[in-house]
């Protein structure tokens, strides 16, 4: 590899191509990949040197597929970078009533509701991701179509804006994580995955390690096995607010008290960027 | 009303549809409605008993509209129900090699990824939910045509099952949640959204009274306002193993470290079901 490979998730425009260009500033080959398990077994594979995936959205949750790939490949998280989504509304159509038929993924056109209630004539399309209804609306060149996508995707596709932020809720937020195979040695940020027995306060004694140490935990998430009711994983963030903080202490201290218990990654707290 | 309306997500055949019908045995006239904001309106305005709609996915996390709608309007849960989710091939076709164009929700060809990796000639087409793609592919009636859908789907659609389960994990389910306006006096689960200052600590102190009275927490998850670095809610879901437990003191006590707090419902366990 001459610059360093990063494979993403999607086509050139998508939101994890914008977070890898702000995350990595352009030193490096940007690789399109068509899922989260696929850019991950690029990085396995040393086909690239890191890959960026989406880990959670503040309005539809964790990427449960992204804590799958991370448990069953042992790659760790090294960085994060966290982007506002907004949705715009691009297209040929000179004005919002000359479109009559409109491209994007279902979840992008539920987080712009209340536009498509007030202009309910025009026909939704969907796709597998909003990039991709960008490419091709631009394609198809029609007068009276348009696309709901993000920024990258209208200047990528030349596709220009007729509507901007368009969605519902401006307080839309998508974090990704950077995946590598070296582990870090440096960062503020942790993140664990661990189980424990399933009885009345085996999770409070996990904490309290952290809360004695001063650790600032910023996620929780059980993840049950409905099938196998007894059996949950948890999902740990937390920072350490100076680097005096001795993480590995504490971690050997949890370890005490779980059935099964891995560090995800250890990275610098991500800046939040518009995307 | 003569009978008692229940308001659902999506079409006939949709999963919600399914929950609702086993959940209430077919004693009620069921509704239709687009959109999980629109099931809790019907709710609200009285012009449904109760509503059906999704909480959380064991592959895809929960479901946070849901959440928010819940926390917007003070409705409260007041049952559930999980559904195990299988997707089937179904269509016209006779057999797989015969399907040239095949129709489903983004999501749902996520989830079937390794069956159309092995038939790389099938062109996907999106749709807006799985039962939406079995109705489309019913009317078009095409030879060479198929969608990803649920069993139900098949059936009020009268498409013919090509090829069962083709889902790439077995272990799908999704918990659905049953809203209403009345506070149910009985119950063993209980649903909170609470918030903590955000400091090491906090949590912990939370969940201690949990764990004194023996309650048994089935769910936690934060959920981060990344535009306000600071604030966070915690869902949180337990059963009491005993009519004797006093929940009601518990909660009174957890109130002592919270900056807010409220009951998003009392139920009974819901039961699995195949879907």
């Amino acid at each position: 590899m001459n610059t360093e490979e990063v494979a993403y998730l999607g086509i050139p425009g998508s939101f994890s191509h914008s977070a890898a260009q702000l995350y990595f500033m352009k030193k490096v080959t940007l690789q399109s990949q068509p899922s989260i398990e696929s850019v991950l077994l690029q990085v396995q594979q040393e086909k690239a040197e890191f890959g960026v995936v989406p880990m959670e959205n503040s309005s539809t949750g964790s990427i449960m597929e992204t804590y799958d790939q991370l448990l069953n490949t042992h790659l760790i998280i090294v960085g994060e970078i966290i982007l506002r989504i907004h949705h715009h509304l691009a297209g040929h159509a000179k004005e919002i009533k000359d479109i009559k038929r409109c491209y994007s993924h279902p979840v992008a056109f539920a987080q712009c509701d209340g536009f498509f209630k007030k202009h309910a004539v025009i026909e939704k399309m969907y796709t597998s991701d909003t990039a991709t209804a960008a490419k091709l609306v631009s394609e198809r060149n029609e007068s009276h179509e348009a696309a709901i996508t993000g920024r990258r995707a209208t200047q990528l596709y030349d596709l220009p804006v007729i509507s901007e932020n368009i969605e519902d809720v401006s307080t839309n937020y998508t974090r990704f994580v950077v995946i590598g195979k070296k582990t870090n040695q440096k960062g503020n940020k942790f993140s664990l995955a661990l189980s424990v027995k399933h009885e009345p306060g085996s999770l409070v004694r996990i904490l309290k390690p952290l809360s004695d140490f001063g650790l600032n935990m910023t996620k929780i998430e059980s993840r049950p096995l409905f099938g196998k009711v007894w059996e949950y994983i948890f999902f740990l963030d937390f920072e350490s607010q100076s680097e005096n903080t001795d993480v590995e202490k504490t971690i050997t201290i949890m370890k005490e008290d779980v059935t099964f218990l891995t560090l995800l990654g250890r990275y610098n707290k991500g800046e939040i960027y518009e995307s």
